[in-house]
């Protein structure tokens, strides 16, 4: 087995080396714009990473697969920002805003083709097996944004339908990318389901860590501003519990902090209600929960525990043990 | 061979039975919506035809290719009608329209995975030239209605830039279509190409045709406004002839009906340019021209012509020959 970082400058090179047409420039400047933005490379890794599993015996002939997951999680990307009306991704100003929406929309149809052609490159034995996880991935991805945007508008969000939703949204594609891996280093459908499992609930755990972190994290390590979900009012797992368990009185209070203008003191009361009810426990278990389910998944998978090494790592590394 | 309107009625009864799923609505809805907005579903039935042309053995074989090519073009559709901020489309009212510009997006983007979810239904043995079909036209597809919106603010357009434009934005898309029929009954790469230029020749002609029937058609027969594409000022081939042909004076009028709100005058000057430089003409023979090529492409595919009757039928009936 090679280590993760050969893999990971293996995928750094791959997508440096991607060609990309000039014309016409408002197509094709914006997929190499935000591919350039240098994002963690997470998704393409883990298809590297569920192959090297697997014992593959090409890894190099993973690298389109690894690209077309990386190039579909951009294209969801411009998409969301565009609907997010979000002005920042990475640090820098996102598609929409640096060019138009216009250009946004089918900038990123192009960059999904794109994730197709790459899929296209494939093994052809493996296309068909490869194109069907990709597929019901991507549907599930748009599904997740649709559901996360619709409950904005809902009152209520419970701790099911929002789990429902992160699966959805971001962890399917986590599964999926180990699954694609798994698929290009002939694993059985038994070992499929067993890592895609894996990805699915590890991505769960790390979307309820981040709604956390995002309360208690550490500002010196937390990327984003701490308290900034509860600044926009975000309906995180945190406050969808407060919601459920506050008394009237609370619940009250929790509405009319929509209003509060003092960040510091919006930010502090809802700390002290996040604290009266328990609800960071309650994140805290559920987020332990999902990743015990990841690592049984692992556990599970019949190859030697020095396969697993890089992917447990990577999981040690994405789930921080204290905020 | 079964009959043209066999292969109509398949089409139909398959877009029919399509199950997506309930939930979420606002992802959803808007697709079986645009799908509902009956079409003429040209395209898909040139995929069937485009496998009948080669003899294929099985014909329920086709039709998720053919479902592939209508979900393609009825995303396009969603999209570019966003970006050209259209209210109505087949009489009814846009997506973006009736949901939103966020719906419209999201759904469309579904849209596309769902047909490439109907690739993955194909033969298994099929999908990879299948893919990389689709994707090559996907991708010009994506890259001619950028081009078309770039003309907008372009001063000039000339009649080879003007050509490739429609080609990409319109045409591929027709010579895709037989070409995965063509695919499915394993046609060689030589005959796969022939039947693609037939489509792309036969889509560019057709294109222009549109163009003139937007001026000369009969209000009777013509679905749209006579002389539509006059008042809102679009770069038709007609009008980017014009404008290199005019002299001073009259580039100089033309320029001033942009401002004219009368939309008789405004229709009854700009004929009488056409008529001045004889635009009509050159637009006429460019026409023929590309129907030439296309049934040049036809004939010198080696089957019986009793097999391309269908095909030239179609040809003929989206031919107009008096205007």
């Amino acid at each position: 087995m090679l280590t993760q970082s050969t893999y990971s400058n293996q995928i750094s090179a791959a997508i440096e080396q991607a060609q990309f047409p000039l014309n016409p420039p408002k197509l094709y400047d914006p997929i190499r714009y935000i591919l350039g933005l240098s994002g963690k490379r997470v998704r393409p890794l883990l298809v590297m990473l569920g192959a090297d599993l697997f014992a593959c015996a090409d890894m190099e002939s993973t690298i389109p697969a690894a690209l077309a997951v990386e190039y579909f999680h951009n294209f969801s990307l411009i998409h969301d920002d565009i609907m997010d009306e979000a002005p920042l991704r990475r640090g820098s100003m996102t598609v929409h805003k640096k060019w138009s929406e216009n250009v946004a929309i089918l900038s990123g149809d192009a960059l999904l083709v794109k994730a197709y052609e790459e899929i296209a490159r494939c093994a052809p034995t493996k296309i068909p097996a490869l194109l069907r996880v990709f597929n019901k991935m991507a549907l599930e991805v748009c599904e997740g944004q649709q559901i996360d945007m619709d409950f904005e508008t809902q009152e209520q969000v419970n701790q099911e339908a929002y789990i429902a939703m992160i699966r959805a949204k971001t962890s399917v594609l986590l599964g999926g990318a180990l699954q694609m891996g798994a698929i290009l280093a002939d694993a059985t459908s038994e070992e499929q389901k067993l890592i895609y499992d894996f990805g699915v609930n590890l991505g769960i755990a790390f979307q309820l860590q981040d709604d956390i972190l995002d309360v208690y994290g550490n500002p010196e390590n937390f990327g984003k501003q701490v308290g900034g979900d509860i600044l926009c009012d975000k309906k995180t797992i945190l406050r969808l519990h407060l919601q459920q368990l506050a008394n009237n009185a609370d619940r009250e209070l929790l509405s009319s902090l929509i209003e509060e203008k003092n960040a510091d003191r919006k930010i502090q009361i809802t700390k002290e209600l996040y604290a009266k009810y328990g609800v960071r426990e309650i994140a805290d278990n559920l987020k332990v929960h999902y990743s015990d389910e990841a690592y049984k998944s692992l556990e599970a998978i019949s190859v030697a525990d020095t396969q697993k090494a890089a992917l447990l790592n990577l999981a040690k590394n994405l789930m921080v043990r204290t905020y």
